[in-house]
C-alpha cells in the first residue's frame, strides 16, 4: 500500500522506459494492424472481400478480428446486398482512426528506442532519408 | 493445387501488402520487444533484476519470457553467482541481434505504410524532425 502513491507510481514508470504499456494488444496484433491499415486509407470503408485479400487473411480469421475491432468500437460493419449478394462493408469508426493513431505514435517511439540503442540513430536517419513527395 | 505455382504464390504475396509475414510473434509481443530493446544496448548482458525493472515486468512473466528467447538461441542465459547471491545475466546472441535487426526493419515498413494511408505521411515527417544528437 506505501507504494501505491502516484509520486512511487511515477518513478516505476520512469524507471521501466522499456515497458511499453502504450502498445495497446488490440492494435498490436499482426492482423490488426494490417485491417487498421487498409481501413485507415479508405475513409468509405472495405468490402469484406477486399480486405481479406490486403492483408492476406482467410475468411474465418478476418471474421474472428473483424469481430473483435467491431466489439471494441473501433470499427463499424455494415451488412447489406449489392445485387442479390450479400456485401459487408467495414470501415473505420471515429474513435478507431484517433486511438490507432496514439497506437502509432508509440510504435514510432518504440522504434526510435531500439534504432537509438541498436544502430546508433540508422532506422531514424533512414526513415529520414529523401523519398518522393 | 493449381494456385500453388511460383508465380501464383508471388501474385498472392503482391496482392496482400497488409499481410505483415515479417512480423515475427516472437519479436512482435510487446514485453518481448523490451528485452530486446534492453539487451540490444548492453552488449555485456543484464543482471535479470536490471532487466525486469527496465521492462516493468514481474518476475515470473520475465522469466517466461527469457525462456522462449533463449530457446529460440535469441539470447544467452548465464547463471552465477556474485558473490554469494545468485545472478542471473542475459545477453543477445549474435543471431538474436541480426534477427532483432530485421524485425526492426519491417516495423518501420509497417510504420512508414501507416504514415502513407492514415496521416499523408505526417508521422514519417515527425520521424524526421530534429532533435538531440
Amino acid at each position: 500500500m506505501m507504494r501505491a502513491s502516484g509520486a512511487d507510481m511515477a518513478e516505476d514508470r520512469k524507471s521501466a522506459p522499456f515497458a511499453y504499456d502504450g502498445l495497446d494488444r488490440i492494435f498490436h496484433e499482426k492482423a490488426r494492424l494490417g485491417i487498421l491499415t487498409s481501413l485507415s486509407g479508405q475513409p468509405k470503408g472495405i468490402g469484406f472481400t477486399e480486405l481479406r485479400e490486403l492483408c492476406g487473411l482467410t475468411d474465418g480469421n478476418l471474421s474472428r478480428h473483424v469481430q473483435v475491432l467491431e466489439e471494441a468500437g473501433l470499427i463499424a460493419v455494415h451488412k447489406g446486398y449489392e445485387g442479390k449478394r450479400p456485401h459487408t462493408l467495414c470501415q473505420l469508426t471515429d474513435q478507431g482512426r484517433a486511438r490507432f493513431a496514439d497506437y502509432l505514435d508509440v510504435l514510432e517511439q518504440v522504434l526510435r528506442n531500439a534504432a537509438r540503442v541498436t544502430r546508433g540513430d540508422g532506422a531514424s536517419e533512414r526513415a529520414a532519408s529523401p523519398k518522393p513527395a
